[in-house]
């Protein structure tokens, strides 16, 4: 992972705009642009300009001019990377920003991989490995919540707080393993066991706090699950494109025509939502892939967070729909039963069914659609989420918490049963190393770089 | 055009990366930035900033921060509009684009048309129309020749010497314009009528030399065209897909498959070709859409510069192909005759048939396409083009030169027949005007500029 060539990469959107940048870091930086660059009205070498300076000037190749850039410097330690670095923000055409790279690399920059600039910054200490992976959060982010979160995780966030109970969990284990030196001296304890009980205590309550957490930060990261559920030709497709607005769903008057799951995202007031349309619930389905497809009800009905039934407001009165009522509270979600078609119903209004809420619909009317999200909105509860809630939106760090955890309890366990200080140590090496995992420290292995930093786009 | 706004644009490539540029522009650039801006260790205002200098800091919405960034200050006249500039380097999340775009838009600044930073720096003097037209060619310039050709004319290319070859005609007109005031001393002639026509005639010259160069230019831009012709089943989409290196066309077996002309673009050692598919040639085709085809080929042949007449060695030899080479000169292009299905041909070589070359191919064969290539190439005859030639790109401009070419014309055979002073000064004015339109100078419309500057991108 550690190499001390010079990377260089187009570090803007692929693409043809009016500029693009391209970035260099590295020990050679300098020397590698120098000859490209022919600036207009002063003759030093890119070292000698004043650093976080801009200068414009020439990319010259064989002779003539290939474009005209502005040329930005920043000197190490004080560069993103930590390294010397030059920005050259060149015009936005794909033949100069392709040249411009094939310059770099045939004077001895190498192309870089996907995040190796953060990686980079990350080795060199400019953050932490939690902070690293949060500007590739920070990049992704689509939404205020998404945002938000990656905000806050890349401003240091939790991974302050855990790397001082670490740090305060390193100087028991220390403690612990003297003891070990001394083992002739059975009765002998350098670590106090009951301020070690209280801090393992608050790490396992902290960590759950975290590990809690994660189903609201998937929810906002990678959208809150919504099943859309009912009888076939009830509507489903039909209110899905409605809140869409567009077309994706196949609708058609013949029962049982959406086979497949269809999942499609929306935001709602800023928050992210999956919705799952899946196959109409049908008491007897003879087709096999329709017996499927009712499975898959049942299936996203257990996944989602939010479960929409509908029913046909033409098909269906109240006594029709209470025992599906009744069936759909086991699922123990939030829960809006929806009778679609109000436009051309003639039965008597249903409020409520059993504990549920019952509203009625025509999908051809835009406030009918309104009042719907607004629904999806209230039942989300997304707004019990905090501003400044830390929350983990992570997978490895989650695994990585849930693993600490499990260790933490060992500990906590051996305490209780007055476990000897070498097992005792080993429980907490392991919450340790968990803990790090996190934010990277000494411990981070190339494979657990590699995964994370192949995610991030080229450039950054 | 002309308003005194702030204008604001995401300046990089449209999307997601790892950075992207938003430039704002204008006299309140530093006070619309500066109440969103939070740098780190200073608080100077941007307008009391070092020019051409970075400077890190955040951008704060609601009291959060939402980006870290790299702002650069630009002072007029000293930035690319020729105004005040602020260039904010942000994280290339399309969420933070949006938001930093909102938060100058709400403080004042207008989202910018697309090209309205060049227009601004032609505007203010920074450039003139036909180097502003320049800049959108370099930004869409996806070869060598297209991307040398911008690039002179960026630098100022021909409109340098229009401008005073202009200048020289404007002090004859003016010379011309004085002789109508004291029109009752009718042998009164302040301009010199041989120097004036000495320099009509250099300008006539210049101009032709330009308009000529058009036909280069456009095929240096737009791609060489290529015609490929031949009989049914001969394998036109075949050697057309092995060029291409895909499957564009519907290869068949059936004779007059493709009924439509494709055209398709290739780079050949960086020069673009259009390669135009045409129907089978057939001679009696009793078929209407295919006889329509065949229309299609002929005509096809005579808009390409080059054509490529395909024939099958398993089929024909050369008496059979020797007409139709004699028919094919008459159409007085570079043409390459091409035998195809070699890998399965028996037939004795041919090498060329009347003067016109013969090559024998298999399209399975690599080796053979790269060989058509080359032919191609060298039937191009792109080399004749020196690096040094001003060569003319742009419809407008040929446009206008022919327009000023046939108002110098004018004025030349006015000076032979005597014609009237005011008569004389009339076609003068008129090519003045058609030069003056390629470069702006005072005279370029709203129109013109608007006609110019939609066809930017946004954020130039």
């Amino acid at each position: 992972m550690i190499n001390d060539s010079t990377i260089c990469a187009v570090s803007t959107p692929p693409g043809i705009g009016g500029i693009a940048v391209i970035r260099v870091s590295g020990a050679d930086a300098f020397a590698i642009c120098d000859p490209l660059f022919v600036t207009g009205n002063s003759d030093k070498a890119l070292a000698c300009q004043s650093p976080n300076s801009v200068v414009y000037g020439f990319i010259h190749r064989d002779g003539q001019t290939l474009d005209d850039v502005l040329v930005t410097v920043f000197r190490a330690p004080h560069s993103y990377t930590g390294e010397d670095t030059v920005e050259i923000s060149c015009h936005g055409s794909l033949y100069i920003q392709q040249q411009i790279m094939q310059l770099l690399i045939e004077n001895g920059a190498r192309q870089a991989r996907p995040g190796e600039f953060t990686l980079r910054a990350f080795l060199n200490g400019k953050m932490d490995l939690s902070q690293a992976e949060a500007v590739a959060d920070l990049i992704a982010s689509t939404s205020s919540g998404m945002h938000r979160l990656a905000m806050n995780q890349m401003r240091g966030g939790f991974s302050t707080e855990l790397k001082y109970l670490r740090t305060q969990l390193l100087d028991f284990c220390s403690l612990i393993e003297l003891e070990l030196d001394f083992s002739d001296h059975e009765d002998l304890a350098f670590a106090d066991r009951s301020a070690l009980r209280a801090l393992a205590m608050k790490i396992q309550h902290r960590i759950e706090d975290l590990t809690e957490s994660f189903t609201a930060g998937n929810a906002i990261k990678n959208g809150i699950p919504v099943a859309i559920i009912g009888k076939p030709n009830v509507g489903k497709s039909t209110l899905l494109n409605a809140l869409l607005n567009e077309d994706r769903a196949i609708v058609s008057e013949i029962p049982g025509t959406t086979r497949d799951t269809i999942e499609e995202t929306l935001y709602i007031q800023g928050q992210l939502f999956r919705f799952m349309d899946t196959a109409g619930l049908r008491d007897r389905a003879t087709d096999p892939i329709e017996a499927l497809g009712i499975q898959r009800s049942f299936e996203k009905a257990e996944k989602a967070s939010i479960i929409l039934y509908l029913f046909d407001l033409t098909q269906e009165e109240h006594d029709d729909i209470f025992p599906t009522s009744q069936w759909l509270q086991k699922f123990n979600k939030p829960i809006l039963m929806v009778g679609t078609k109000n436009d051309i119903a003639r039965r008597s209004p249903i409020h409520s069914a059993g504990n549920v809420q019952v509203i009625h619909v025509s999908c051809k009317e835009p406030a009918d659609i309104e009042r719907v999200k607004n629904y999806i909105m209230q039942l989300s509860n997304v707004q019990k989420v905090s501003d400044n809630d830390v929350i983990i939106t992570n997978v490895r760090h989650f695994e990585a918490l849930c693993r600490a955890d499990e260790a933490i309890g060992r500990v906590l366990e051996g305490l209780d049963t007055n476990l000897p200080a070498d097992l005792l140590a080993q429980d907490i090496r392991e919450c340790l190393h968990y803990l790090g995992e996190i934010t990277g420290g000494e411990i981070a292995s190339d494979e657990i770089l590699g995964n994370i930093f192949t995610k991030f786009c080229i450039g950054k």
